[in-house]
């Protein structure tokens, strides 16, 4: 069903890096986070803001988005990855579409958020063995037009 | 513990095959939901409801459901499934019990439905190089006889 | 990133040996997850509740726990790992460290609890062709100090 199946090796790497790179965005270790990306790399998280460009850009974007979310408010958030979905473009980069929730606890409270549902777009290159983002979109499941054909 | 060890690109073959599988269901495309199944496929998604027969059962039944349920309220669903134990069985056939959280996103609402918690047993055959569902049924924990031995 | 590459074959054997003991684990078979863990193994499973030590210790503690927790009110729970992030120790072991939702429902209630998030800290050894859990520990998100430098 797939254009070009993946290999396991691929496709077991995908989930190393994921799991190593929203450890680092749930640790505030934006740096880091923007690291993952190409040095050219397009991030956009948040429908209505506009797309994060470049290292410096996406590390300045989060900086931004957490002060102005987070600042008086310590939360404690992890990102879930599932359901990922894995194609080689002609091009040799993947094309990687999962589900995504956004689990967020507070201290004190034993009941986490868990919102929004959302599906993410990645454009993923391989470069000195790894993998990194050229791109990613993510879409909020309840922003979606729901209207089918 | 497994009477028969699973090899690494069975293991993420599945992965992979539930990826697709879901991706298509969630999007309501149910002829190719009902492609992934053998021709005399079963699958069995509610307590009370006959279970499925054929590709074409298959997908008669989707849509009879989601005519049902979400005809007049369109919500986004996404089915999430996560911790797959895949044994082999003596006739070549994968028996995969994996849990399974329906989430289910509703226009403008940011906070998704997550339920109900379900446990699907799997048999899955190879097939041309992929893999298809001989079978799916699925339990839901909340009706689970809780009484242990 | 991580210190040194973990192979395809290693980390989806860790994903398999997650499914396997939490799926014994969830089903109340605890000498099966007790004999998860090295002879000698730790366990830590609530903050303010001391490690257990040993398979017999193991066991016993998940005795104890289940019967003063969940006696009277009958509970399915569903362990969910997620995000692992796996790397080789100097000494060959592997450091594991990934995110946990406890998913619990009761009879006849279809919205089922998620909570708490945690991070879950293993020292996993290979054993005899498999894996064995040296010691876990487990953080609760809710309960982590958030001030961050």
């Amino acid at each position: 069903m797939s254009a070009t199946a993946i290999s396991t090796d691929v496709y077991t790497q995908v989930q190393q890096f994921y799991a190593r790179q929203m450890h680092a965005l749930d640790a505030c270790r934006f740096d880091e986070y923007a690291a993952t990306f190409t040095e050219d790399g397009e991030f956009s998280h948040t429908p209505g803001r506009p797309a994060a460009h470049t290292r410096d850009g996406i590390a300045r974007e989060l900086r931004a988005f957490h002060e102005e979310r987070f600042a008086t408010e310590p939360v404690q958030r992890r990102h879930w990855f599932n359901m990922i979905h894995l194609i080689e473009a002609p091009d040799g980069s993947l094309r990687s579409t999962f589900y995504v929730l956004v689990v967020t606890s507070r201290p004190g409270e034993r009941q986490p958020e868990i919102a929004p549902s959302c599906v993410v777009h990645d454009v993923l290159i391989r470069a000195d063995g790894g993998l990194l983002n050229r791109s990613r979109r993510v879409e909020h499941d309840y922003l979606l037009d729901l209207k089918r054909t």
